[in-house]
């Protein structure tokens, strides 16, 4: 099989939502030649202005780059922008890697990886974490797993983007389990912020004392924390949005029901992210799911009130 | 009504568990002369031992202090040590206080305070959180709620006892229902870590690698991060115990059930709760309802690991 990275690689990023333009940027600023593309293209001519390379699809990133990224929302769209008629796997050279950082099921993961072998490409299996902020300071976490080849070719390119780099094993799919898990724990957290604040409000306890009081408390949760300010602002401008706890809590029920395991808190908090869909919630952000709660009034929006900033 | 209240008040502590030691102990400290009474007498010469003053019963206690605090486990505790044959009640003088830190439903303690009215006692709705270790320094969390007049009376004791006060109204019952929210939030976020855990091992993750990842992530929580080394080390020593999270989550659902107001997840994590308590693990650290999940194989117990240390 033949090496064609240089000491520096080339770079390309396929997606450039929060977590793919921060990763783009922070690339960028290690010095690194970054290659982009999106559906949006004025997504796309934002990172140029920024001194990255706009490319018109993924096809050209995997024909320009020695190291791609795909930073979209799920396995279909992986599947798409790697091997659909202007995928990236149709322009990329035999000893090129895939970084997988989707979030997916890790079945999904493991087969991805033998789909690219049989094309002598490698692949590391990445999901990431640690939302916009984190990921445009280049502090991003990567919840990684593969073989120590894939990781001797692009020490560099995951220092440049990520401030934490697990590795989780040389078989891919344990990175996509760790994060299924993180994941679960984050669907779960949220829905029980918000049947917490639910029954504050209920009770008529003042909701900024009762936010005050858990985030000294052990009741509290990093998501807690991150999310019951917006509830407090009324602001649901999504940052991540109660569909995307539909598909990853999802995920979660699916990777178990492989293997008949129980998950009975995922199950209930699942319902309840579809509850707030199905109620008209689904593009609003997350902490919408207390909207499901019935026979309380939630703080009102604040005027003026600035976004809150994603973490 | 007289005010038997001298600069410097006797306090009593009814309940010498881990909270309440700990408050007796931090009052000590402060300066004050800090009675006790507890039904195991070991532990009542154990606190003489170091200064305190032992009593026989409840009702010494009321007789000999301005201010009682309980510290016991329940409802049923604080009424029998109250209101019981030797209750402190039957000794107290009217103007004296009773700061009542068991975790209680929010109606039992608006009703509390108005029985207590009755004998021209005066009541500080006031729950405790933050563990044995906490509780020891002097700086343990309590949840209060009462009329001004109250905390005038008592603020020294308060400041000698808790490392943040929080006050949440003149209305008794504030307090508890703060307390009971993070009841929610605490028991379905043990619960949930349980599931995590339980989930990764069925999928074959290494768990002390998923332990380092989550508590670096999105996922974590206070009480995954608190609770999860027991499971690494096979520990089920009590620290707070399964049926702990039965009676509290129960709580959480009367309350709420008041006002026929649903809990999706909090009836989730109870069922789990109830489910190891009838297996026979009731008495166990409130982790082993990592238990209740089949078809995984639980870390085994470090031989030689000191028990962890309650925070």
């Amino acid at each position: 099989m033949s090496n064609p990275i240089s000491k520096k690689p080339t770079v390309g990023v396929i997606g450039l939502g929060t977590m793919g333009m921060g990763a783009a940027q922070s690339l960028l600023r290690a010095g690194f030649k970054v290659h982009a593309c999106d559906v949006r293209a004025e997504v796309v001519q934002g990172f140029v202005n920024q001194g990255g390379i706009g490319c018109a699809n993924p096809r050209e990133i995997g024909e320009l780059c020695d190291v791609v990224i795909t930073l979209v929302v799920n396995a279909e769209q992986t599947d798409t922008v790697l091997f659909g008629a202007t995928g990236a796997v149709q322009g990329m050279r035999a000893g090129s890697v895939v970084i997988a950082s989707a979030t997916v099921a890790p079945e999904y993961a493991e087969n991805l990886a033998k789909r690219l072998a049989e094309k002598h490409i490698l692949m590391l299996d990445a999901p990431v974490s640690g939302g916009g902020a984190k990921a445009a300071a280049g502090q991003m976490t990567m919840m990684t797993a593969g073989p120590p080849a894939v990781y001797a070719k692009i020490e560099d390119v995951l220092a440049g983007m990520a401030g934490k780099v697990y590795r989780l094993g040389s078989a891919h799919g344990l990175g996509s389990k760790v994060k299924i898990v993180n994941q679960l724990l984050a669907g779960v957290h949220i829905a029980a912020a918000a049947e917490a604040m639910a029954l504050g409000l209920r009770e008529g306890v003042d909701p900024q004392a009762l936010f005050e009081v858990i985030t000294h408390s052990a009741g509290n949760s990093w998501m807690f924390e991150n999310r019951v300010p917006h509830i407090l602002s009324g602001d649901y401008t999504p940052l991540s949005a109660v569909d995307i706890f539909v598909k990853d809590l999802g995920l979660v029920l699916d990777t178990a029901r492989k293997s008949k395991f129980p998950l009975p808190l995922s199950a209930a908090a699942h319902q309840m992210y579809m509850m707030a869909s199905t109620a008209g919630h689904g593009r609003e952000d997350d902490a919408a799911v207390i909207k499901i709660f019935p026979g309380i009034e939630l703080p009102a929006k604040t005027p003026g009130t600035p976004a809150p900033e994603k973490k």
